[in-house]
């Protein structure tokens, strides 16, 4: 295609890198951001570049912070005694937006994947059973139900049997609003095995 | 929700403000600007901000430029006597992706809308007549076929009408690849009203 910029195609061809938009969506935020005022498109910029140059993991929970420990881990109204276990920082913001959990959080920073070479060494995962002798009740872990999350999570409960500790993992079965016609066979399978008294 | 960090938080913000992105796709983006090399995130923000500091409109055609004139409207391998009349600049970028246009451009800026106060006068009118009046042969009227869009064509052609250029309307009709049965009454009409002879 003969572009009429050179700008214009630097741009789109920089927009169609981000992950979810393709070419014509990043044709499509050119044209917008050419349209705006220029303080619209300066705001944009501005927190792009705020946020890559400030922004740092929690030395706590390894989760994304402004500063050196993040506001999750110190907002003294939240559950200290709960602990969360995720693989990555955004799963985070998934669990604060369902607004069904109160404690604080652990980043592992991925999964045990021997294939990748990632082994337990690789996750903070030592971490975690340090923090787990500091006045830890319960740890939930949240990692995603697939083979190397379900893994890991067996990994961590193991670790953590010989304490006093309570360790679950969230459930799995039927998303909310689906339809039992169309789920797939292992979902309804652990639906099933893991029914709930009503 | 509670987000750990406020740059985030603002990022977020400002990248949903974006056609087609929502909150999800924002915090996609996000985590995803975090996660690449600063390299990467730099290129990005100096494109746009090329883009918009540099970005003009061509005297000539009034579509997207990085010069006075753009390079569509200064490439002599172009037809010159034959002109596209478009509404706006996105709409070429269209048109050149089709590959079946070889002349060149002019963009109105808008088209003739009574209701939101758009006379001819505050469209690139004036300009597309003294431009025609420069070897120009045919005049192909491309704006959208929508009501103001038909509108507009038919009080340019009803303007090109006394001199002798071939004033010609883009084609309506069924989408390549698309289906009799579902498609809208008004379209239909269109393409057994605009039948060709095979």
């Amino acid at each position: 295609m003969n572009l009429p910029s050179k700008y214009l195609e630097q741009c789109i061809h920089e927009l169609s890198k981000l992950p979810g938009i393709g070419v014509k969506s990043a044709s499509r935020i050119a044209f917008y951001l050419l349209k705006v005022p220029k303080t619209n498109v300066d705001a944009l910029l501005t927190t792009i570049a705020q946020l890559k140059n400030n922004m740092q993991y929690c030395k706590q929970c390894g989760g994304i912070s402004d500063a050196d420990i993040c506001t999750i881990c110190s907002d003294n109204e939240r559950d200290r005694t709960l602990l969360c276990v995720v693989e990555e920082p955004e799963d985070m913001l998934s669990i604060e937006k369902s607004g069904a959990f109160n404690g604080l959080y652990h980043v592992l920073g991925g999964v045990i994947s021997p294939l990748d070479g990632v082994g337990p060494e690789e996750l903070s995962i030592n971490k975690l059973v340090d923090r787990c002798k500091q006045g830890v009740n319960e740890v939930i872990i949240a990692t995603n139900p697939t083979i190397e999350g379900d893994a890991t999570a067996l990994y961590i409960a193991s670790l953590l049997k010989p304490t006093n500790i309570k360790v679950m993992r969230i459930a799995h079965g039927l998303p909310v609003g689906s339809d039992l016609e169309f789920v797939d066979a292992p979902t309804l399978a652990k639906s099933i095995t893991g029914r709930r008294e009503m």
